[in-house]
């Protein structure tokens, strides 16, 4: 594989400078890689932050703007955001009413947003964190203790993000993003590995005839690795193993996620297979989502992420929301 | 690489069930292959038809809704639609005020929906169509007399879907159409080769150190080959191929469009190098679009299109639109 770049160490620098130019509405601090509302602080508004390693646009910097986060925080390629630029964030979108930060669990985001909370805090700014742990395929894994957070963090940015824009205060935007988390179970797929701009070459060995089944979005091991599968079989698998830890008692959103090098064709197709499944299990689906949201620059394959919504999450889900990533409602 | 599918027979339609059951704001017929507005025909306005071969999503499925097309026609992986599909369309869509076909230059798509447009007419639906062949290139290519239709078809069918929207006449759609064709150029680059479900391994041979200059949607042979080059390299010579062929003498539409397997961040990262570019060629940037729009499967790399805008081309450009693959203002 090639990478599309002029030298691996620019590679994120590059990038926020073309959301810079082609994103007015957003602050883009290139030096400070953090990427902001504008018109933040937005006054009486919890803020929220979120951040992690690079590779996995649009998440997080495509998912600011009204309606969700106030601003991210990118790292190097798939390598934690370092505390200053939490503290940067926090400080620069704090309008008075506070700061979520919203935390994928892997060991290396955890510690610096746990250090970027209690500096944020020795600024003055009121600081709550709630850890998004979703991935169902493994328990600790190369970079995290417990479970890995993949692509429930979408919800989780989207709903609590709507709760904090009708106004409610830390503690309750907080336990709204607590409650999407509790409710949300995710697998993941590989059909290839993925290159990273530093290394030039697969991350992996993943062999042409096999697929990895509960890979992670850093191409962490999973629980297996199969003779290639069809996406019926595929859908069978990951639906079954998040049902395996979650038991919807209502309807459910259904993000079916893309990794990056699938193309939307296939995935299309592959929420055919996720739906039937569903439909099998009599789980009713409220909405779907379809696409590349929470990827792993250009790996193949796709994941699964299930979210048992009770009506408030449904419709904060619904609520407008305007980001280069996710849009819709104005 | 490998496909996430069941059979390579089926990948079109499974994708349409996919789509139906994700955007129930859409009829999806599986069997007919048709994807339309499920409020169509609306009453007093123009309908817009497009469609292609599959392979290029979200266009054009992915763009049927308020504000863009009424509907769409897939045809298998790369291979144009039939006619019997866009006359099932125009006829569903049809609200009395004429339909217009949107159609990218490759000889089977012109053929077929000039049948497409008499067979219609028979029907006692108004049809006039509009080629898309933006693509500065080649002139005369694998499947195409003259220049091949690419990005702009995404401006084409933005545009004119907005005056539509206004209630304007068949001729009017059809006039704002064709100065949008008039006014856009296209020039895309591949890194790597895709690969069609139906082989199951790379259409073409592009080597590990080598990329193509002036490449085609389908993969067909663009300018040259060259050792691979920089974000930066690339950027310079596709702006100017662009611009050699198009002299814009006020503000631009700039679509920076992904083939399907280059990440998002490195397409941000390109987009920042075009910018530049533009800026270095003194041509003013008035609205940019960073995304996968206009792919082709799993292929790495990209295209830059650029539109000579005037105002009222940027006020339709604004306007609201609500589909699976573009939306804002609503």
């Amino acid at each position: 594989m090639k990478t599309l770049m002029n030298v691996a160490e620019t590679v994120v620098d590059d990038a926020l400078r073309g959301m810079a130019a082609a994103h007015p509405e957003l602050l883009v601090e290139v030096e400070n890689r953090v990427v902001a509302r504008r018109d933040a602080p937005v006054a009486g508004k919890v803020a929220l932050v979120s951040g992690g390693g690079s590779g996995h646009e649009p998440l997080h910097g495509g998912f600011v703007g009204p309606g969700m986060l106030d601003a991210a925080c990118p790292g190097e390629v798939f390598t934690s955001p370092v505390p200053d630029q939490m503290v940067r964030a926090a400080t620069l979108v704090d309008s008075g009413s506070g700061v979520l930060f919203l935390v994928k669990n892997y060991t290396g985001d955890v510690l610096n947003f746990q250090m970027a909370a209690e500096l944020a805090e020795e600024d003055g700014v009121r600081v709550a964190s709630v850890l998004v742990d979703d991935d169902v395929a493994v328990t600790d894994s190369t970079f995290t203790a417990g479970r890995r957070g993949t692509g429930a963090t979408l919800f989780v940015e989207k709903i609590a993000g709507a709760a904090a824009d009708e106004g409610r205060d830390l503690a309750e935007v907080e336990a709204v993003a607590r409650r999407v988390v509790a409710a949300s179970r995710s697998f993941g797929v590989a059909l290839t590995a993925c290159t990273t701009p530093a290394k030039g070459s697969p991350t992996f060995d993943l062999p042409a005839d096999e697929l990895e089944l509960g890979i992670g979005i850093h191409g962490e091991p999973g629980r297996e690795r199969r003779a290639m599968m069809t996406s019926r079989e595929i859908a069978d698998y990951a639906v079954d193993a998040v049902l395996d830890d979650l038991s919807p008692e209502g309807p459910v959103l259904l993000l079916v996620n893309g990794t990056g090098g699938t193309p939307l064709l296939e995935l299309y197709g592959f929420s055919a297979e996720v739906q039937r499944r569903l439909t099998e299990r009599e789980v009713p689906v409220a909405r779907t989502l379809v696409g590349n949201y929470v990827t792993s620059l250009d790996m193949a394959g796709c994941s699964v992420t299930l979210c048992q919504a009770d009506e408030e999450m449904l419709r904060l889900w619904d609520a407008p929301v305007a980001t280069p990533g996710l849009r819709w409602g104005r």
